[in-house]
């Protein structure tokens, strides 16, 4: 609080009252996310209710040169929410109105602190559904800012493909409107997509337009086990290949089986196992699941057997979703470290045998899993945060399978997103591009107060 | 010529001798599309050959302060190789290598002169196709600069989400990659889209990597005729509502069938009519044909019939294709100009309603056609190019369509672009979200060399 100019602190305690904060239990719970690191806390924090607050919010920070930092749900991997130089977190959860749904045309809008179990409840009576879903239980807003995804991007695509249009407080405290509700345009510079992804580092996200889906009318989901990861990914290049459009393709390895079970209750055999959902009308949804169950048996898998209940196939996801927790709770005190690449799938097998080496002898529990139709895996590791040793071997674990997933040509993060985390690996993946991003960023944020130290 | 400067004139003579061209009949293929409006012939064209070649023509174009415009099969219809500042046309037709096909990652990288037909005909070996289908055979770097899509969109997407990277030549002669080869990333700004669409204003894009897709193992076609648009339109609507995954769904009103049986010698009932395509494995693409037929003919649909010889299909298709150039022809002399607003579904029978009533007493020939499962549509009219008073009459009803578009949360532009005819109306459209278009402009292209005039 200290470092806030007082014109500040009296302006916002003014106009906020209440709802503007510097107890130290409400900054420490703005300055970190939900893994290893390290938390900074923000000088105080309002609790915004409009784009308009929002907006007033950050003019008066530009005005003084006060850092801003968007929060959601707290769900960030990657150290966005660091206050690096302090200044105001801005938490958007009271701005969890769903503003509109069209059925007709599915689409909807909500207000970016909606979560996406919060929105795929309001939509159940309508047939509809939000597919992207990260695991954990994020923003929207958030989940646009990182360009999340998660179990249903082989199918439905990422935050990338789904976000219409946006509602954005620029840095300087202007409101802009991005996209719109026609399905394509191509009229003008696509800053839906600029801003998408952008991690809250060139404007805030207040509302966010979405597509919607209609709730297939079949569902089915399957697991299967392999004798290695190396069948595993086969086969999932293999159906990829193919273009059969499963809706969830997801790899667990043994090691995250055993803490699943654990954790979640369930006694899955303790294999290398692929899980995998099929939507569709009935014809497409049966021939999905016999064309991917003959290419997982070619390639050795056991046990694959097709769940229709709607009790045990929530039971399988609640399970993959609780994946992250389930690992960081084979350790006491532990917390997550979860890494993020994305390789073509071509190379998805190789990446992850040599990932499997990285990890010998590697003294922190830790499995692997992922979203392999995409070519999208992770290694979540329950580490010490007290222990640099051990954050130390981690991080060089880590910086190996990113320099791995760039020399074959994929990301350093496939949905977690750069926050501070992944800076470091910027230029070997993007070169001189990363100039161009950091000339657009000076143009939109010339006194850099937009989440600062983050991504650039 | 006479504009350029003589050092410029020296200095491109010398480096590429007979690939720099300043004939008056180079220059003046060079100054315009296919459509209505005025060539804006440039003052010289080079012949490029490689990145490295556009990147030296650029940079020395920067030096003087010369306008560089990109010119690839030359298709456009929004003015966008007009130019009205003179300068370079960088002709990118000889860089026409497919640089790299992927068959396991269905991916592939080529030079941005290759055409969409060429790269189609290389495929055909490999078993792979690129979906992105404007009619016309563009380019793939003019498809990715107009942010393109046509037929295929409704299944498969538009350029925005099947570019996957680029090689870019900024304004200075710098050469960046952007994107990559994994299926999603969350690394950084999402640059390849900020160029996708930015049509030649914010650099040159020479080379691009795209998504390619598996030919379905069945492809089907159907027709059907309806008693009227607004039938033809709701069928659209509810099949696109169901998520029954139709790869085509195009509307031609019966002023089109007319202009396509005349020009493609067919023999089409004259009606409004919807035609399909469908793409899957066998048992999805019988369900499908089974939902549509029964969608349609509840809508009062007549003669829907399914289609599966491949020469069937390959006429209804080409006849399709070539409806831009069917309705010009159905008067001597005439340009084209194809009017392209997107609208949410459920605005489309009424828009094209209201169209239609525009349309009434119109004394120029013209016929609606569209993309219906997008909410995307046309008018083409054949215009006289030398008749002012026919000129004012269709960019009036232009205008009214345009604006109705957008006051049902449409767009100005599905997939043509701004180029100069959209211009007008960006500001009703994106607001002072077109003041962040102008300093990322800016930002990037400090002199404005780089296709003046065009979105902003």
């Amino acid at each position: 609080m200290s470092n806030l100019p007082s014109d500040v602190v009296e302006a916002l305690s003014s106009r906020f009252g209440e709802r503007f904060s510097v107890a130290d239990a409400v900054r420490d719970l703005h300055g970190r996310g939900e893994s290893y690191h390290a938390a900074a806390s923000p000088d105080g924090v309002v609790f915004a209710e409009s784009t308009q607050e929002v907006s007033e919010i950050v003019s008066l920070c530009a005005r003084f040169g006060v850092p801003v930092i968007a929060f959601g749900a707290g769900t960030s991997l990657e150290g966005h929410l660091s206050a690096l130089h302090g200044g105001i977190s801005i938490d958007l959860s009271r701005m969890n109105r769903v503003l509109r749904v069209s059925a007709e045309d599915l689409d909807c809008t909500v207000e970016a602190g909606v979560t996406r179990e919060q929105l795929n409840t309001h939509l159940r009576d309508t047939g509809l559904f939000y597919p992207i879903d990260p695991g954990a239980n994020a923003s929207i807003g958030g989940m646009a800012s990182t360009r999340a995804s998660g179990t249903n991007a082989v199918r439905y695509g990422t935050m990338r493909e789904n976000v219409m249009g946006l509602t954005v407080v620029l840095a300087d405290g202007r409101v802009i409107r991005t996209g719109g509700r026609a399905r394509k345009s191509s009229a003008g510079y696509d800053l839906t997509r600029l801003f998408v992804g952008a991690e809250g580092t060139l404007g805030i996200v207040t509302e966010v337009t979405l597509r919607l889906y209609g709730i297939p009318e079949r569902i089915a989901a399957a697991l299967c086990s392999f004798e290695s990861v190396s069948y595993a990914t086969a086969a999932a290049i293999a159906i990829v290949q193919l273009g059969i459009p499963v809706a969830r393709m997801e790899l667990m390895d043994r090691g995250l089986i055993a803490a699943v079970n654990a954790y979640s209750g369930l006694s899955l055999p303790i294999e290398d196992t692929l899980a995998f959902e099929f939507h569709g009308p009935p014809a497409s949804v049966d021939e999905q699941i016999q064309l991917v169950k003959g290419i997982v048996e070619d390639n050795g898998a056991k046990g694959f057997e097709a769940a229709r209940s709607p009790e045990d196939r929530n039971r399988l996801w609640k399970a993959r979703h609780n994946a992250f927790y389930a690992v960081v709770s084979m350790r006491p005190n532990a917390r997550g470290w979860s890494s993020d690449v994305c390789v073509p799938v071509s190379e998805l097998s190789r990446c992850i045998v040599e990932t499997r080496t990285l990890l010998e002898g590697c003294r922190v529990p830790a499995a692997i899993l992922g979203h392999v139709g995409d070519g999208n895996y992770h290694v979540v590791f329950a580490v010490d945060p007290g222990n640099a040793d051990e954050l130390a071997e981690v991080a060089a674990i880590n910086g190996k399978m990113v320099h791995l997933a760039i020399s074959v040509g994929g990301t350093c993060t496939g949905e977690h997103g750069v926050g501070t985390g992944k800076m470091a690996y910027l230029r070997a993946e993007h070169g001189d591009a990363v100039d161009v991003m950091a000339v657009i960023k000076a143009a939109l944020d010339p006194t850099g107060i937009m989440n600062p130290g983050k991504i650039l």
